[in-house]
């Protein structure tokens, strides 16, 4: 069967593998799409090549139906839509000792640590295999796991009806937060400099405003009556978006810390200690944040289907990279892995 | 009547003034004792001229007896040994009105913005008069304003028994929040170079380091079996400070500011990220903070007495400062001014 396999730096290659039948306790899932995040982009580059390996296979955003269930599986069977939640915690570390599992020091992550989901037929632990509803498409099904992320961190900052909301930085985690955040009743401002990104937020109801163009902060405080947003979302990885995100929050405001800032970034301390300001960490998520995103989507309360700018088939999966990488003019790339079911 | 005036930097000259008579709603106090603090010093250098103002009379920590009553004062008569807590929330501004008062934005800081402590007859709003229990000794009173910080500090961070709390700094806001965490039953360690400042607190039965002879994270991580601290108070406000609380820090834990940091710092945002840290801004404190502040000095929960390093006469208010500018030797420095009495 079709597998893509990282090669190193910009190398991906198409290899014929044998399908691994499941063992006791698997599932063996005919994958029917995949997503390319952010971390896979840093794969791709060579960045993570300590980590990840020669002969990686990639992936951990995906749908697909199950092909074949091993022993000891029960309630799961062939032909039913899922997703996997793509991390496994060691049980053993800090983290999980204390019910933070979902961020395990010595995490199992699946297409980074372990085979991905960049392949015809992939097998998995049955435990982070989760059922789709039958009526959802399964390209919008392969958006559910960056949609748990957003989920995770709204409820990081415990996102509340009326809550004026700003989201710095508007790639796919930013435009999903700022659209699970409306569908709990927040007021939500999206800040992003590219007109693509924000006319995809627009095309799904989100306000948005260019941070090039318009002073966000004196924005917030208009239309907060000069009192400042309740919650911040850093979204952008850039010195200026922290400094806009803590700039915008109201006394004892919320900043959600999303995105990788790889050094040290200049904070603004004495502001924290002056309006009592409080800062979240979120990364990833937990079981819960998973159902709930399956929910979201299939409910079509997010339209997931408004960020799929592109659907390459297998053999386009260095042109899917590639677009990624070129930043403009797309937000989310799929590739299409029905054609290569084994 | 007698009042120390604060000049310009370093110039505090000893005044005599009228007496103020209580007006409405008002109560006049004869003032026992005044503590001098951080910021008293702050302004002593003349770092806030353009906020104090000339002929400003400084002081904020102090105890006292009621010596006059206002019309309209009701529950507070003459000879009744108090405190002050000398914030006034104008009610009105963004802070105020979300009900964060004790942060309000445009708060009358007595001592600061309008007259202080540092005078023998101190005419204020009753409704800023608490009330005192008979056998608190009133040289140990004064410091309920500063044991009122530590409450709020704690109450941030909501310490529980058998945390694993890191004070970072141990002057005197440093020591009292130790000793306010250790009261709740956490396990504390107070992180201070100064033997000086470390013999104070270990007197109290808080356990310490020097972080000038000790890897802090690595005594923190054996003492938690590798997890980290729940908790970390940054009161150093320096840059190492900072690396340490937070390094210090096991996933999810919570930092909470109370230093100034007047120019931003580099913080590690990829560590809250990757273990979900948590940041809180601490300042000042709510009436009820200042309420249990009393109890715990009154109950003597917390040996106040212990950080009292000094009493001088009103003659020795600048040797007081000085001795506090030194910083070496001296903890909290007290002025008298039961003599002074008009």
């Amino acid at each position: 069967m079709t597998a893509v396999v990282y090669r190193g730096a910009r190398r991906l290659e198409i290899h014929d593998r044998p399908v691994e039948p499941p063992g006791p306790g698997q599932v063996r899932i005919a994958v029917a799409y995949t997503g390319i995040c952010g971390t896979d982009l840093h794969i791709y580059h060579g960045d993570m090549d300590a980590r990840v390996g020669a002969s990686a296979v990639l992936g951990h955003e995906m749908s697909g139906r199950i092909a074949a269930v091993g022993e000891a599986v029960t309630g799961l069977s062939p032909g039913r839509p899922v997703t996997v939640m793509p991390t496994r915690a060691c049980g053993r570390c800090a983290a999980c000792r204390r019910g933070n599992s979902h961020v395990c020091h010595a995490m199992d992550f699946l297409g980074i640590d372990s085979p991905g989901a960049m392949q015809a037929s992939w097998t998995v632990p049955a435990d982070l295999v989760l059922p789709l509803p039958e009526g959802l498409p399964l390209d919008r099904a392969a958006l559910v796991e960056p949609v748990a992320v957003a989920v995770h961190d709204v409820g990081r900052a415990d996102v509340g009806a009326d809550d004026h909301v700003v989201v710095v930085g508007g790639g796919p985690v930013g435009v999903l937060i700022a659209a699970v955040a409306r569908g709990r009743g927040a007021r939500v401002l999206l800040v992003e400099p590219d007109p693509f990104r924000r006319s995809v937020a627009e095309g799904m109801g989100i306000g948005t405003a260019d941070p090039r163009a318009t002073d966000i902060v004196a924005l917030v405080d208009d239309r907060t009556d000069g009192a400042g947003a309740d919650i911040a979302f850093e979204v952008s990885g850039s010195a200026d978006g922290v400094s806009t995100a803590v700039g915008v929050l109201t006394t004892r405001g919320r900043l959600v810390m999303v995105a990788i800032h790889p050094r040290p970034r200049a904070l603004d301390l004495h502001r924290f200690f002056w309006r009592e300001l409080e800062l979240f960490g979120a990364r990833l998520y937990r079981r819960d944040d998973v159902a709930e995103a399956i929910r979201l989507v299939a409910a079509g309360e997010i339209p997931v289907e408004r960020l799929i700018s592109r659907v390459e088939p297998v053999d386009g999966v260095h042109a899917a990279f590639e677009a990624l990488e070129s930043g403009g003019g797309v937000m989310k790339v799929l590739v299409d892995w029905r054609e290569s079911a084994p």
